[in-house]
């Protein structure tokens, strides 16, 4: 019987490509949160069922991948990164550094309807901060820190990091905060009309957007020395979250439209569930798919993301183990090298495959010390040069 | 209700610094698979069942992971990384150069027994060619030439890369072969014991054993130059697994007696299972968990892996705000920086945290100007001086 092949709905495969633009963003963010003093933590796919029910409401139970394993036990796939912190927080609360900062940077599965940009697995890239309450605005300024400095290492200029508190809407209707939400997809008209339907006063939005800032977020607004200069202050930013007890960060791109690449904030009654304690967090998670396409569209990627440099050629098979000195000589160079490995190619084919692969340069031995080098220059023509085997790495840029 | 924070049987948490320890190895490996012209592929966590099914004989179908997702499919948790690749090969062979060069370095899944060092979710690392026979011994020097330079920049020093060819045993009852592959486990006697027991004539095992090398396993011997000295041929290396054609690979850590840290081989009729070719391969993956004990025993990790430099103590809270400008001022010469968040913290509290996160340096600021920057000497003595700011970015070494 023949299998077609073929992936699910929702699912992925990241060709080399892909996975190359990806690998370039994940080690961005890295090195910016581990700047930052942040560490990794990676948990398991999956977790005990009882571990993640519930904590998401009823749409996250709908839209959890849940079955029984082999031992009969009823299990689940990772949801989100922030109920597994909490369990790893109440596991292993003497063993942990506190104030805990990690970031996380892992796959979650979601069953949802699949549409443009959204997915059934994807990647989360979470930092949080654990142990520091509000009151230490530092904790709060620092995310934002780390947030614009990742933004400003992929290269966006265009952005806006709004920030509100999300007890600007104390004593609204979570139904009303959810309208007020919809603000930059329905307008203020819309706002209005749908709090009148649902039986609110609709000046509840005129007087949200005339709410003074906090203190707290005042004092982050007045020291945007170490936040940047992209902070700004948005009194109608709900998040739709409802767990939320502080600060709420939304992140937008200039003219992207597809929506927000991360959020967060502070949700001081979350991390304690399992441990028998309240325990302040505050954190921020970016979508990683919305990150990819906003920088696609803003052309942020280097052009040639090749992790190859270089391909060796094989023209005579007599040649063959040259071939493979010059490669060996030029890795020790710390250059990533590929040997043609099918001696009996022809040369155009050879090409060919480095163009393919988005590889620059081509070295065809010519004898046991001389080389061809070719490569593009700026106007994409062809240049060759016949170099000795000495001056070939000083020749490679 | 209380819900116990634990996690499922076989699966792990891993904290920072076990963490850290990982991606140290993954970087190494990712580098080398890079500088011979590999690149990353990703493929997803669930496949449908179909697809994995059938492809790991009677044992694989019972440990895979498998359910029905909320769409009433059949799926499969990966289980494996070359009938991903295979399926990719089917899938994108106009897309693909080739030969394709690919490394995957993901998750999977078996509900096999926990054991030491068995577990149900792990990570495997493989490379792979696809495309190219044996008679290019060039591609299946290759691969050692990638093992041997892996494990030269992960630090090993006293290993072999036991090498065969799986023509040796042909003839031969698998049966007869899988007793054999046993030796270094039951001994010689005990290999011809089991072999009488089953049937089968002992004295084949002292044919095999002085078979000589094939032509083509010879002319790898005779070119170490590229793939180092440790490779080895062993005429009784069978691997368990049918499905190899050609070349068998097994890296052995001398002392480390917990088994192989890793194996492959070339396996030229399973790549094309999905499409309707013969597709050549070969390929080697690292048992990650086996390779970290292994590294673990020779003390072969850095001391310190923390990947934070500095600490920025906090004393008195009207210095916060210098605290914050001294990491940023470390942080934009590349240096890793935390600043402590908690400015009521005693100066005890921050030394004891920057021990448990192994970050090296603690630097005080003790006025606008002047910081007292403390670390410990080789015999582990708390060493401090008071110096200037300026002086701060090339006083930490």
């Amino acid at each position: 019987m023949k299998i077609e092949p073929r992936t699910l709905k929702g699912f992925r495969d990241f060709l080399p490509k892909e996975a190359r633009k990806r690998q370039y963003v994940i080690e961005i963010l890295r090195k910016v949160f581990e700047s930052y003093g942040f560490e990794p933590l990676e948990t398991p796919t999956l977790e005990y069922e009882d571990i993640l029910m519930g904590k998401y409401g009823e749409e996250g139970d709908k839209l959890m991948y849940r079955f029984e394993d082999n031992g009969q036990r009823r299990v689940a796939m990772r949801y989100d990164q922030t109920v597994p912190l909490a369990r790893v927080v109440a596991q292993y609360q003497n063993e942990l550094p506190f104030p805990f900062k990690r970031y996380q940077i892992q796959n979650v599965w979601r069953a949802d309807n699949t549409q443009k940009g959204r997915f059934r697995e994807f990647l989360q890239c979470d930092i949080d901060i654990v142990g520091m309450g509000s009151g230490f605005i530092g904790t709060d300024a620092e995310i934002l820190a780390v947030v614009n400095s990742s933004l400003q290492k992929l290269g966006f200029t265009d952005y806006k990091i709004l920030i509100n508190d999300r007890t600007n809407f104390d004593g609204l209707d979570p139904k009303a905060v959810a309208v007020i939400d919809k603000l930059e997809k329905i307008s203020e008209d819309g706002v209005r009309q749908e709090l009148q339907a649902k039986g609110f006063d609709p000046n509840v939005l005129e007087q949200i957007k005339q709410k003074a800032p906090t203190e707290r977020i005042q004092i982050i607004l007045n020291n945007n020395d170490f936040t940047g200069p992209n902070v700004e202050y948005s009194p109608t930013l709900a998040r739709g979250l409802n767990y939320y007890t502080g600060i709420i960060i939304e992140v937008k791109v200039e003219g992207f439209d597809a929506g927000s690449i991360g959020g967060g904030g502070r949700y001081d009654g979350l991390i304690g569930m399992f441990a028998n304690q309240d325990v302040p967090a505050v954190g921020f998670a970016f979508g990683f798919d919305r990150l990819m396409e906003a920088m696609d569209e803003k052309v942020l990627f280097p052009q040639n993301l090749s992790t190859v440099k270089v391909l060796v050629a094989v023209e005579f098979s007599e040649l063959e183990n040259t071939s493979y000195k010059i490669s060996d000589m030029l890795r020790a160079n710390n250059t990533n090298v590929e040997t043609y490995l099918n001696n009996q190619a022809s040369l155009e084919k050879q090409f060919k495959y480095a163009e393919k692969k988005g590889i620059p340069y081509v070295v065809i031995p010519l004898n046991e010390t001389e080389v061809e080098l070719r490569t593009k220059n700026q106007a994409g023509e062809i240049v060759k040069k016949t170099i000795s085997l000495n001056n070939l790495p000083d020749a490679i840029v």
